[in-house]
């Protein structure tokens, strides 16, 4: 059993190490953690946010646990030398097609999000993005044209296999909820949309009891806002769901507690909280590890088919903040070390 | 004063009826107003959305009223001869390359909105949407790979003039407004958006005194949830600003009253309210005209310099409104004629 743990950027390292303190405590047999750089802090030793050595390490484990990656004060390098490259290429070479964002609002915490805790108390969907696609992989370049101007160009592409093995995740994600699914797409102005909706509706046949709809992209963005509780599972590309999942994220107020799985074909996959690298707060102690404790046991049950563990930790952060433990991101004073501790002791 | 009214499909007609019947109040001197045939209504009459003889009306006029466009029943057409065809032909033909889309919650209506009423209370913003360029109209196409997959493909580009025009828009907006301008990319990961930043920056010598700043999309859309009050003046491209204008008006809770105005070069415009077609509650006499009546003040305002007569009609809207005037969108039983009834009293 060994995992990758590529703590990253800013408070990733903080949080990370509380995330593997749980995971020591729970005595998992074989247990093997590997350390690599990523991101900012790759980029200063070995001069790449991804070194080769870090993708040997993930090639040989059979999980990551991923901190954070993110430093502004690495903008000025060349785009492909800056820390968010780490996870672009890692979800690039490792084949992470499958970006799984659930957004459930924590009972008891209604209070955090800023829609009104009655259409916030419905939220409970997940939305599964394309990651290995889209207009973020294909070509790229800036050009001067004929006439002197400079332009700047991406290829936005889908090809149909691509469509169709995120269409699956989709489906079969939603044969484990309530069995609806919601394509979002832009296919009234976009070629790789009507594809993509094309391949959507082909892969419906195999799922007969699935209740497919399709929805245009900046409506999805409206209904996220208007009733956010009509959704179950959405299935989207790889722009519209970065978009998407951080706006659903924020409509559940404590973006200190998500957690997120990005999976490749078979039991592989990548596990990192939905929150950023936050420099603000680095390196004091102040930062909610919860999100990346909640991102391990998603690990232990996809990767490793460990539901029962997966669970333990789950109730044990659902006890920690019913005791009222409650991070500086949920409106508390719980540093980072002590929000550890007591999901420890709830364990 | 040649005014060109599309009033479209589904409840288009009834909406733009009403706004029409307050631009005649005015007694404006040498008012004529000019229909033409749009979107699905267009299709059935002349077989295309935006028939020549539309377009040539449209250019004989001086600014256009529109209603809305869309027609589920004709969703199998091909993409070139769909109603919302009508709307991208318009933008491309006549040059209207800024989208201006102000989103502010009426004092009043802090009700509708899903956000909670502190939080809606201090939206007051405008997003600046370029309207002619990115994946909207670059070259697009489904193809077959070597190897067999079909593949669907649209080219996303920016040149730099493309973005200097919307970019002094979005600057003379912030000028207008509290001098703050944020311009939303996603310059991590597409050359377009970098080059989109990088002409942004340059443009902002010319206004030092507007305070810019940048966000990524993806944060955009958190951030249009957490906390919409921080926002003044967005700009931003053709794709990210239909989702994140959507977004915006949602926040408001209004959409029924939000109107928009799509500007060329000089004083031409098209004006609109932001909601669409309806299909539901067409020819029923249910929809709300006020968005399509604002629409019209925006037109004589933006089009004509007539500010006073543009501001007589928002304040008989605001009026209106006052008396408890409501139309189902927003939770009341007025119909469409009623409510043009009461803003005509009001003006
Ligand atoms: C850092 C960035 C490249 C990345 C993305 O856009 O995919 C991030 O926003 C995410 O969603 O994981
Ligand atoms: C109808 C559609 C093509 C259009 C767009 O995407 O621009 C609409 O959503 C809008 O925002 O006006």
């Amino acid at each position: 059993m060994r995992i990758a743990v590529f703590a990253g950027d800013g408070i990733g390292p903080e949080v990370t190490a509380e995330a593997v303190r749980v995971l020591q405590a729970l005595d998992l047999p074989g247990l093997e953690l590997v350390e690599g750089d990523v991101g900012g802090a790759a980029y200063r030793k070995h001069g790449h946010p991804l070194p080769p050595e870090t993708l040997e390490i993930a090639r040989s484990c059979g999980a990551i646990l991923f901190g954070a990656v993110g430093d502004f004060s690495l903008d000025h390098l060349e785009r492909r030398l800056r820390p968010e490259q780490a996870v672009l290429g890692l979800r690039k070479e490792l084949g992470l097609f499958a970006n799984l964002r659930p957004a459930t609002v924590f009972k008891g915490l209604e209070d955090l999000t800023t829609l009104r805790p009655e259409v916030a108390a419905k939220i409970d969907l997940l939305i599964v993005r394309e990651l290995n696609g889209d207009v973020y992989f294909g070509e790229k370049g800036t050009r001067t044209l004929d006439d002197g101007r400079r332009q700047g160009w991406d290829m936005m592409s889908y090809a149909e296999d691509e469509v169709r093995r995120i269409a699956h995740t989709g489906f079969k994600a939603a044969m484990g909820r309530s069995k609806k699914l919601c394509s979002v797409d832009k296919a009234n102005v976009l070629e790789t949309s009507q594809l993509w909706r094309d391949v959507v509706i082909e892969v419906a046949r195999e799922y007969p009891e699935v209740e497919l709809s399709h929805m245009y992209v900046d409506n999805a963005a409206m209904q996220l806002v208007k009733n956010p509780g009509q959704f179950d599972v959405i299935v989207t590309g790889n722009l519209f769901g970065d978009i998407l999942s951080d706006q659903a994220s924020m409509c559940v107020g404590s973006i200190g507690l998500l957690a997120s799985a990005s999976l490749a074909e078979g039991t592989y996959g990548l596990y990192e909280p939905i929150h950023g690298s936050a420099p603000d707060i680095a390196g004091q102690g102040l930062a909610n590890p919860m999100a990346t404790i909640l991102s391990a046991a998603m690990l232990l049950r996809h990767s490793f088919g460990l539901e029962d563990q997966a669970a333990r930790i789950e109730a044990a952060v659902g006890k920690a903040l019913a005791q009222g433990v409650r991070g500086g991101d949920l409106g508390g004073t719980d540093g980072t070390r002590a929000i550890g501790d007591a999901v420890l002791a709830a364990l």
